[in-house]
């Protein structure tokens, strides 16, 4: 049976009453096999969304080391899972925390798909801001809320469901899937990119396809085909050898808390431009076509600020909302720590003072020019009595994937069979540094295919997902295997 | 007979051989009855060091509420021993912890000092820091280690054994002195200012007496004719309703932290001139002769760089460390707090961001005028996105005793007697907030003589008092109702 789905903008509904001539714009055609795993699919909704709060139960949390066991725990779990649903997955230790990776047999003629994801998670606080506890999920209005339901074991999860869908529904898949599951990506990647350069041979693929982006808005599904990059810092200035008290020292004795807030306000100007030494030279300007799309798109800037409770924004002056955080280069101050923080006042000198900070950054910036240029803005800026000390965290450049690429066209198809409509292109203003090394070691086209809302708060507070995302996201998977597997990858 | 005292630099030691034509300024003469008051004195050594072992043996924690009645029993351990002095003491009740109230029979024209200090101590914490606990008063290397043995039991209880001494050895005072010890300074004295404003008659004098301070050095007793005030503030920024995901609302939405930095760094510049409107316009400058005096202190430029472990100072253009400590006016962040301040990397543009700081002022500046400006120089700062909600703590003005106060010098010739050397005249940058309370309620001078040092640690582990200091200073005590009773209040 043929299904037809026509796409209502900004509506999920469906429903077939086009006439036949505009089949080629508007329609897109399952195959019949498709159809049978698409049902499996839905018959299975329950099981996998016991299964997905399983494993949002596993407080993964890469940052903190006092979590590493349940870091692997998360992995060991995933391994359990695939096996599972029948396939051999090896649990693989790094330096750090462990990756997980599995493989369908391989099917000769057809492409060959690589899926990443990561299990880890960022930490949840603050704690007192979430609603219910984050390792303990909880279904309210419709979301599953949990840390890391979105961010990204949700978004993940998908893709292994798919593929347990056509195991069990038609026991082969029309073409080669990978699986590589990582638990460091909110610390960076550090292991994986030595992995993937030491592992081109059993990684080889077509496509690396990535769920850990966002729709556009709800009802219009996205293709992301640019991110930009992150350098990110931590400062820390050390003055005297202990906190002093601020009234017998203070004036006699440089602050770092003062010298600190003067190094930051230094980084950016008024008008939003980033001071740094450079910085600008390598940018790639944003196109008359691409600035013309963007604005096409239905954003709503007031209903935007409405959400965020704020009354207006700032940023780098003569771009809109949308430029701004997905093709500009930005600066953002992520924390702040120094003297006293408790309740009422302390009249205290302290003794140190740290921020972490980020830059995000655009094709065709390098992250180590960044921290040049950072450098030599900051080092005269050392005041006497204090130190320094820039700790590098991790860097990756900014991506932009072809818009011609046969596996885009081919998501395009899967997403308007999983979602009903055919989904927008986009760009993202987060960083998956890890893209870069996958484009460049495995030569693949990636495909970035967001699930999520902007509301899901993913790194914040009562982070969410979507459960009739979490649906359409395995029955846009399902599909994508399909589609996938029509290309002629040897063309 | 008449006991000259020659004042060696920075040494205690006494001879009497200079020429009777250096009296005027190098010999301080004490009476025939003030001799016979300071051979007791030494005399009754060691029962009132015995006395001072007792009363800090008592627990009397003013922050912390389970030691409320510790502190009861401190209050009516000073009640009974001035009861035992021959003296009728009063336990006068507050919303708090209760005022001790005594004072020696008037005499007619002769000046009326009232001695200020306070019962209550800083909590112990950290208790392991100790080498012996803090409430087991022990005696090492010639000092009293226990929690208040400086501040300010031992410096206060100085004041009650002379006037002791001299109603045992003389039986009269030439001077009436009134005693106000409280149990709240380490909380804020919150009830002590209005019972001042409620009971000025009760507490008239000329001058108030309070050893609540330290002396500038080892060996160079001094007398503190200066404080600094305060004004201390909380800054809260808001931005979004949530913290956001910094690559996916970086650059679009305005970063109160980064905003936090903007307005710290613009309320100094980089010659440490306070940038508030209006902010050095009541500021009394140093006369020609402080800045003299207080360059031919013996402070060590280096020395102190060396204790702090810093490798120089900055502070405001065109004044001394001492200066810029005791007598200019200054600018000090407190603490800071945004966003995430954990182990390793958080992409988050935070959702709020707020510094703790304080100014430290000087005679004649207000902190209310400091308020006005503050919110002048931050106000036209608020960009689009933040809000801005600013807490103001507690302000007090900064003090100067005018040297030629006759009170001055007689403290000053008191400790002549009492330390073997003339005292320095100092500031301190530090706020006494109730000291200026006193000035105006009872338009009284206020004497800081403090018989402390810079090592005794007070709010730090093993506090301690040396023994020849508290010696040294009931002895000043005793010498300063003599030299204060010679005064002609009236003229």
């Amino acid at each position: 049976m043929q299904t037809l789905y026509w796409m209502a903008p900004l509506c999920g509904n469906t429903r077939a009453i086009l006439p036949n001539h505009h089949i080629t714009h508007f329609f897109a055609v399952s195959s019949p096999n498709l159809d049978q795993i698409l049902d499996h699919v839905d018959s299975q909704s329950e099981q996998n969304l016991a299964d997905l709060t399983e494993l949002l139960r596993i407080p993964s949390i890469s940052a903190d080391s006092k979590f590493a066991p349940e870091v692997r725990r998360a992995a060991q779990w995933i391994v359990d899972h695939l096996g599972s649903m029948g396939l051999q997955a090896e649990l693989i230790e790094t330096a750090g925390h462990p990756l997980v990776y599995a493989e369908t047999p391989a099917v000769p003629g057809a492409p060959v798909a690589l899926v990443y994801g990561h299990y880890d998670v960022q930490p949840p606080d603050p704690l007192d801001k979430w609603t219910t506890p984050p390792f303990e999920p909880t279904i309210r209005k419709g979301r599953i809320f949990a840390r890391g339901a979105t961010d990204d074991k949700g978004q993940m999860f998908t893709h292994l469901k798919s593929v347990g869908a056509w195991l069990q529904a038609s026991s082969t898949l029309p073409l080669q899937v990978k699986f590589l599951i990582e638990g460091e990506e909110e610390v960076g990647s550090k292991h994986l990119e030595s992995f993937l350069r030491e592992n081109v041979e059993k990684l080889s693929s077509d496509c690396v396809v990535i769920s850990d982006t966002s729709q556009f808005a709800p009802g219009v599904p996205a293709i992301t085909y640019g991110l930009r990059g992150i350098a990110y810092y931590e400062l820390h200035l050390t003055g005297p050898n202990r906190d002093l008290h601020s009234g017998v020292f203070g004036g006699g004795v440089t602050n770092p808390a003062i010298v600190l807030s003067k190094m930051l306000a230094a980084i950016i100007d008024s008008e939003g431009r980033i001071q740094l030494p450079g910085f600008y030279d390598d940018v790639i300007p944003l196109t008359d076509r691409e600035r013309e799309e963007f604005r096409s798109l239905p954003f709503d800037q007031k209903a935007f600020e409405k959400e965020l409770g704020i009354n207006g924004v700032t940023g780098e002056v003569g771009f809109t909302t949308l430029e701004r955080r997905w093709a500009r280069p930005t600066f953002d101050v992520c924390g702040l720590t120094s003297g006293y923080q408790g309740e009422g006042s302390k009249t205290v000198l302290p003794s140190r003072a740290s921020a972490k900070f980020s830059f995000r950054l655009v094709p065709n910036q390098d992250p180590k020019k960044v921290t040049i240029g950072l450098k030599k803005l900051l080092e005269p800026l050392v005041p006497a009595g204090i130190t320094m000390e820039l700790v590098d965290y991790h860097g990756a450049p900014g991506i932009v994937i072809p818009l011609d690429s046969p596996y885009l066209a081919a998501a395009a198809d899967a997403i308007e069979i999983g979602f009903g409509k055919r989904p927008v292109f986009m760009r993202e203003g987060g960083s998956i540094p890890i893209v870069n090394t996958f484009a460049d070691t495995l030569n693949a086209d990636v495909l970035l295919l967001g699930w999520g809302q902007n509301d899901d708060n993913l790194h914040a507070p009562n982070e969410s997902f979507t459960l009739a995302d979490f649906q359409r996201g395995i029955r846009t998977s399902a599909a994508l295997w399909d589609s996938l597997a029509k290309i002629n990858h040897n063309a």
